[in-house]
């Protein structure tokens, strides 16, 4: 089976331009197929101040009104989205950006029924899975911005992490899919005061003990729940880590790889 | 050879929901091959005037600097381009939106040499009509914004004219390409006090005497000059009219019709 490598990198990669760079230098020298899924970071934050529009955060969640949507469009899928792609095709890479609206990529519906109204937030169905192998048979590296549809002309705010695990487990079938959340620590740490005590690798057991050693908090629990939907989906591994060490990352000299 | 259409829209369509909603539900209905273009309308300039960016417009066109290339990038590639490819996905249309820097759908370059400084506008270079064949091929319709790039990196604001037409030539080698400009008018008026004035027909001979009457004039000239650049590149034909009455303007039942 060929590798596919879906590689997540949060907001605060985001918002640094030399550590963006970093990850994308890093992205670019990839052998093989590869999907990059980015995250938001503080511009919108900055747009909705400047606009004067209101932002309520939900356990680290945008409630979205309309005028939010109208910002969080503009911001990931127009400027963050488009300038990722600019920069990867400055490197030689034949990227191309796209939201889960294009071709269909990812449908979604609108989130009703948690406690709290987090309005135009869209929860997955699914990926065009022919689409992206179609893409990627053509060489092309997919950068994905988080911003989804319903079917019905509603475009929807979703969550990066969730699309990054919706692609690899999509794509799971035809591909050996290693899933790589890239943020700003080395990995998965067993204690947060030490940036040097990541853990390198983790099963089943070994997370249920640390989580019931309170090693593995509230902050990290989301993610680690992600991961484990997606090797439960057939993802070969999930790694953890800073993505401007990449190649590192997918030897196992760095961040944390989960396996079932 | 197969038909395509390049059908450009323009800001006065884009700004009014009812008026953009008729056009892609005619542009849902059409037979064969289309790529759409789209201008950017009033969007980007409300947006500059909220966050207070000063706008200078010189004979029609944005001067873009830094900042306003970062918000047309968001209105354009963004907010526009993604409500439109919501709105076809919705009237069940595979839909996907592109700006020129998505797979390196269109080259580029500064443009430089003008009396004007036009700050970060774009000059096309050229299209990859590989990707535009495939993306056809694979029953896509592609929806493009008037983002471009060096290949340096850098985005480039371009006119969208210009794009529907580079795109037209570029494909007019492998398909019979029919170039539509839609916008608020019937067609070409030889009155344009009167709305029913519609010039249905022209040839180069024609449109030199109606040049040289100054029945076409000042507005008129650089659309029509584009749509002549076209017809010499291999376009079959541009089309000239209300974007909503597509399928009227392709029957040549309603705007101006321009051959060689």
């Amino acid at each position: 089976m060929e590798k596919l490598y879906v590689i997540k990198i949060g907001g605060n990669i985001v918002d640094n331009p030399a550590l963006l760079t970093a990850c994308l230098t890093a992205f670019s020298t990839l052998k093989g197929q590869a999907i990059l899924v980015h995250g938001g970071g503080k511009l919108a934050t900055e747009l909705a101040t400047s606009l004067g529009v209101a932002q309520t955060m939900v356990e680290g969640r945008r409630v979205t009104d309309t005028e939010t949507l109208k910002i969080v469009t503009m911001v990931y899928a127009g400027y963050i989205n488009k300038n990722i792609v600019a920069q990867l095709q400055a490197l030689g890479i034949n990227a191309m950006g796209l939201t889960g609206v294009d071709g269909n990529l990812i449908s979604a519906h609108k989130r009703t029924g948690a406690s709290i109204d987090y309005g135009w937030v869209g929860d997955v169905d699914g990926i065009n899975e022919t689409l992206v192998t179609q893409l990627l048979t053509n060489h092309t590296k997919l950068v994905v911005a988080p911003i989804t549809h319903d079917g019905h002309g509603q475009l929807l705010n979703t969550n990066a992490d969730t699309i990054a695990q919706s692609m690899a487990v999509g794509m799971a079938k035809q591909y050996e899919v290693h899933l790589i959340y890239g943020f700003e620590k080395e990995g998965v740490l067993s204690d947060l005061n030490d940036p040097n005590s990541v853990i390198p690798f983790m099963d089943t057991s070994s997370y249920c003990n640390l989580k019931e050693q309170k090693i593995i908090i509230e902050g990290m629990i989301p993610k680690m729940d992600n991961a484990y939907l997606a090797l439960e989906g057939g993802v070969q591994s999930v790694i953890i880590g800073k993505a401007e060490k990449l190649q590192e990352l997918i030897n196992g000299t760095a961040g944390t790889t989960i396996k079932l």
